[in-house]
C-alpha cells in the first residue's frame, strides 16, 4: 500500500488535492476522475460523515487518487475509524500545541508509536499483500493544520513531534485568529510572511507543507512558492461557480 | 400554486433550467440557487430514483426555482407519484405516438382530465391556499420529449393533444434515431431543420419546445432561436468540467 | 405465517389499519406500537418506496401489527417485490376490471393460482415453519381498490375474480371520478348508496369491504355500517393535527 | 440573519419550539407548517445524527421556523458541524460549571470572542447578504442545559458566563438528579422553587429560561409563569398519542 | 470495456457468478473480492433497488469483477437506468416468448438494433476510450431467465431472437410451473432433461447457458455438464449458512 | 426486560455472541436469526454509526438475540445514545485504567449510580412494563475491553470499579501492546497465562470474562476454558471465507 502522495512528496513533487463537501458516492466518484494526485474527505466542514466518508472512499477508489480525510476533532474514536475505513492520510483541524500534535501521532499510529487500534476493516483488503498492519505507520500521513496565531507561536515545537509528515494551512481560520478578516488566497504580506516562514520550518525538517486554496491560478502560484499540496475550494463550490456562469451565459 | 415556469412562457421569455443527476439534497440545494428558473430531477439518466427525487425538491425549495422532473419513463406508478412529491412539471421521455402523449396527459391529471389519483402527500402542503386540486391540472405542465424519428413523423397528432404544454427535444436521441452520431449542441443541418420544424409546430399552437444542451453558449443561441426552455448539460457534468480546468490550472 | 386479519375476517370482526406515509423504520416502530391489527405502507401517495417499504416492515415486526403494503400500481414486478419482503395484504390501487383484477391475483400468487416468481428473500425467514411456498397463496390478502365510476360499474365481475379477499374504497378518487369533490368521510347520499351496495355485494361473497377514512370518528361509524378493515389519516397526518393542536394550546 | 427567537426575546414574547426524533426531511417538513416559532433537532436523545440533523434542517427551512439543535454532548467536532450546517442556536445537555459553559461559548463563537472553525458550507448560503461570519456571533444563541443539583448549585456562576443567551431545563434529569422521579410538567414544590430562581436569575442578567414540557397545557403555565421557550414532548410523541386515541376512538 | 464474461464464453470457459441480496456497498465490496468472474446484483428478489444497484457496482469495481444485474421485471425504465448505471449485463425474469425477448432486446440496445435512450451516466466513465456508445451494443449482455413451462414450450422461437446472449436458467420457477416442489439443484429426471434441451439448443446457437444454484458441488456438477454461469446461493445465504455453523460449533 | 446475557451469567452459561461489521437492518435481521445469544453491533471497527447502530438493533430484535454494541470509544455522548437506542450491554474499547472505568459506568448508569441523561426513546419502548428507568442500571451490562499492557497492568483495580458486569478481552490489540504480531486466536503461551489470570480474578469478583475469537472452534475451546462471553469473527468475515470456499469449489 504505498501511498503516492508520500512517494510524490519524496520526489519534490506538490499533490493537487480535491476536496469533498457533498456527502454521495457517485458524485465522489465522477469528480475524482478529474486528475488529483488525491481526494481529501471534509469531515470537519463538508457536509460529511463517517459513513457518507466511507462511500465517497468508495466513490473515490477507481480513479487511482489518494483518499485522505480532514477529521471534524482531534479525537481518537474518529481517527481510528477513518483510517481504518482506509485513508491514507489524516488532515487534523486547529492543533494548536505540541501535545496536541503528539495526540494527533498517537491516535493515528500502531504501537508501538502510537496506540491506533487494530481493525482494519476495509483499509486491510487494500492491495493483495496482507501487510497493512506492518506498513501503516510509514505509509500513512498525519497532518495537522496549522491555523491560529497559538499554532504559529507554538509551530517549532509541533513540527518536533516525531510522526508529523507535514502542515495544513487553513488560510481564513489563520486569518480570523490574528483579527483580520477570514478568507483564502490571501495576498496581505504579514500572512504571506507567516507561510513564508511555515515553508522554511517544515523544509528544513525534511516536511511538506499544504495549504487551502479559492482559485487554481493561487494554487499554482503557491506550488511555485513551495507547497506541496494544494487544494482548490471543493467540489461544490466548483460545481456552484460553473453553474453561476452558465446561467449568466445562457441569458446573454 | 402559480407556475413561474408558465407565466414566463406567457410572457414570451425563454426558461434556463437546471438537471440534477446528483442524489443529494445538500448538492441540489447548493445548486439550485445559482440562478435557474427551474431545476429538474433526472430520474432516467441521472443517479436518481423517488425518494432521492424527494430528497432534491426539498433542497430546491428554498431557491424558488420551479421544480420539475424527467420521469424515468411513460408509466403511471411513478408520475402519480412525482406529482404527488410537487413536480411542477413532469418531462418523459420517447413518447413517439398521440397515444402516449394522450396517456402521460391522463397520468399528470386529474378526473375529469385524466386518472390521476388523488393524494398529494407532498404537493399538497406547497403554498397556504389548499386549493391544490382545483389548480394542478392547470399549473402543472406536461412536456413529452420529442427524440426519434418516429416522433417526428408523428409530430402533429402528437402535439394536438389536448393538455400538452410543451416539447422537449433530446438532441442525442434524436441523431441516434437517425443514424447519426448522439451528441448535444448539434450543427447538422439535417437536425437543425426538425428544430425548425418543431418550433413553428408548437408556436402555431401557443405551446412551448424546448432543448436539452450542452454548453451554454449553445444554450443561448437556441433562446435566440426560439427555444423556450433550456437546459445546459447537468450539475455533475459542470462539476466535471470546472474540476478537469482546476487540475490543469494548477498544475500550470 | 397465518395471517391475523384473515382470521379477524373469519371471526366476523373489523380490523383497525394503520397507514405509513413517512420513510423510516424508527418512525413506523413507534407508531405500529399503538394498537393497530395492521399496518400498511403506502407505496402509492406517502413518501415511500421498496427500500423504506422493508424498513418500515422491520419497524411493524415487534408490534405484531400484520405488515400491508399499498403498491404504487398494478405491476408485476413491485407487488412482486413487495411480497417477498413479507407483506401479508397487497391493496393495489385503481382496479377498474374483472381483467385488472385477475391480472393482479396473478401477480400475487404462485403457480398454478399465479405466476409469482420464486425468493421470498425476507418473507420466508419469518415464523419457524419454513412452509412459506405452500401457505403463501392462502394467507396473503389481495385486496383491489375500488374507487372510480368505471370500477363500481364493473364491480360484480370484479368481485367474482377468484383469489379476492376484499376490496379498499379510496373516497377521493371515487367522488372524483363521479364530478364530485375529492373527499374522505363522505355523507353524501349519493356515494353512501355506492358504499351499501359495495358492502352486500362482497358480503354475499363473503369477502371483506375495506375504507380509507380521515377520522376515528367516522371510522367507528364505518365498522358499525358493516366495513371490515378501516384506517384513519396516516401516522403523518394523525401526527400534524396533534402538533397544530398543541401549539395552539401552548399559545392558548 | 436575523434570528427570529431572539426577536421575540427582545420583544418579551415566549416563543413555541418543535422538537425532532425521526431522522427524516419529511415529516421534519410536514411538522415544521404547524406553527412552531422554532424547532430544534434532538441529536441527543433524539434518534438524530449530524446527516439527519442536516435533513431536518432542510425539513424546516420553507416553514420560516428558526432551526436550532440539541446536540449529544458539549464537544467542538459537533458543535462547530451543527453550526455549519445553518443552527441558529444550539442547546448543549449537561452543561454543570462555568468552565464547562464556558467551553460552549467558545465553540459557539467566532474569535475572537471563541475558537469556532470557519467554513459555514450551508448556513453561510442562507440568506442573501453574504455576511455570515460578522453577525454569526450575534445571531446565535447559545443555551447551556440545566438540569442536574450541581448546575443549580453553580447556577450564578453559570450565568455570568459572557456568551449565554438563555438556558433550559431538563425536567427529568433535575429530579433525577435530586433522587425524584425523572418526568415532565412536575408539580413537585421543591423542583418548581428551583424553576422560580431560574426564572429570578436569568431575568435578572436579561437572558431566556427554557423548559422541556410533556404537554401543551403544562407549556402553555410556563409561558404565564416566565418561561421564554417552551417545548412540547416531540413529534413522535404526539403522533404515538394521537395513534392511540385513535385507536380507542375506532374501536369505539 | 471488452466484457470478461463475454471473453470467458468465446474460450469456452465457465463463469462462477456471485449474487447481491445485501442493499450494502460496503458488503458488496469485502463479498465481490473472493474471486467471482461476475457479480450480479438481484433486484428481484434481493433487498436492493436502483440506488442500492449504483451502490454495489461501486462496491463491485475494484474487483474487477464483472458487474451485472438481475432486473426486477422486464421494463424499459428499469433496464435503462441499471444499463446507464454500468452494468454488463442484464438478466431478465420470466421471459416466456419471442415477444418478450425482442422487448428486451430493444430496451437493452441502442439504435439500430433497439431503443435504448442515450446517457450512460456512470456507465460512459468506465475506462479511458470514451467510446461507450459504439461498443455497449456488443459488450453488454442480454440474457433472458427460462423458468416457466410457457418458456420451455416457446424455447427455440426465444432463442432465435437477435441480440441474445445466453440465457439464465430459476430451477425453482420452473419446477412450480410443472407442478413441481420449487427448489434448486434439482435432482428430479425430468427437469435434468430439460436442461440437456437447454444445453443443446444454447450450444446449438453459440450462445450460453447459466444456472442458478444452491450449493458450490452442485454448481461444480453443472459447469461439466456444460452451464457457462453458475451463480451459488447469494451472499447472505453464504453468511446465514456459515454463522449457523459456527455458533453450532462454538456450543460444542 | 430482564437481560439474557445476564441471566445466563447467572446460570453459568457461557454466551454466543454475534458482530456485525455490515450497516445494514436487512443484513443484520438474517445475521441475527442464527443462533446467537446476543449480537454486538460494532462501532469501532465495523463500518457502522449510530444510526446503522439503530437499524441493526430493529434487524435483531425478532431474533430475541440481546442487542450489544462496542461503541467507538470511552466517550458520553455516544455512550448515551446507544443506550437510548436499545442496548443492553456496552463494550467499550481500550479501557486501561480504573479512572477511565469509572468514567464509562458513569456513562452507563443513570443517578445515582451515574450520570446518564434520562430520555430512552427506543429503549424505553421495548416490553411493555414500563419501568425501563427503573431496573436499566440493573440490567445493562457495562463491558471494558482490557486489550493493552497498560490495563493488564491496572487490572485489579479496574475489575474493583463498581459498576463492571464483566470484561471483553482483545487478543490482537493485547498481542500488539506487548510488541507481539496483532492476531486472534493466540497459541503464545505468555497471552494465554495473560488470559489464566483474567479468568482468575473475573472469576475471584463474580463477573464474566468475554473474548474476541477468529474461529468457532478456537471459542469453543475458550468456553471450556472459562470465558462467559464469546465473539467468533464478524458476519462480513464468515461472509468472505464461505464466498471464498464456494468459488474455489465450484471452479473445481
Amino acid at each position: 500500500m504505498a501511498n503516492a502522495v508520500k512517494e510524490a512528496w519524496k520526489d519534490g513533487r506538490a499533490v493537487v488535492n480535491g476536496w469533498l463537501a457533498i456527502p454521495n458516492a457517485f458524485s465522489a466518484e465522477m469528480y475524482s476522475k478529474c486528475g488529483w494526485d488525491s481526494v481529501t474527505v471534509d469531515m470537519q466542514h463538508g457536509v460529511q460523515d463517517y459513513l457518507s466518508c466511507v462511500s465517497c472512499f468508495q466513490g473515490i477508489q477507481p480513479s487511482g487518487a489518494v483518499p485522505m480525510v480532514r477529521v471534524p476533532w482531534n479525537e481518537p474514536g474518529i481517527v481510528g475509524k477513518v483510517l481504518d475505513a482506509g485513508a491514507y492520510g489524516v488532515i487534523c483541524p486547529m492543533v494548536n500545541t505540541a501535545e496536541e500534535a503528539r495526540a494527533l501521532v498517537q491516535y493515528c499510529k500502531y504501537p508501538p508509536a502510537g496506540t491506533r487500534s487494530n481493525g482494519p476493516i476495509r483499509a486491510g483488503a487494500y492491495g493483495s499483500s496482507g501487510n497493512y498492519q506492518k506498513t501503516a505507520n510509514d505509509e500513512i500521513l498525519v497532518i495537522p493544520m496549522i491555523e491560529t496565531r497559538t499554532a504559529i507561536e507554538n509551530i517549532e515545537e509541533i513540527l518536533d513531534v516525531p510522526g508529523i509528515d507535514g502542515i495544513y494551512v487553513g488560510p481564513s481560520d489563520l486569518s480570523f485568529s490574528y483579527g483580520l478578516e477570514p478568507k483564502l488566497d490571501v495576498e496581505d504580506p504579514f500572512i504571506l510572511g507567516i507561510y513564508d516562514k511555515l515553508l522554511a520550518e517544515t523544509s528544513k525538517r525534511g516536511i511538506a507543507a499544504g495549504l487551502h486554496n479559492g482559485t487554481a491560478a493561487y494554487a499554482n502560484k503557491m506550488i511555485r512558492k513551495g507547497f506541496k499540496l494544494v487544494t482548490i475550494a471543493n467540489e461544490v463550490g466548483l460545481m456552484v461557480a460553473a453553474a453561476k456562469a452558465a446561467v449568466a451565459e445562457a441569458r446573454g
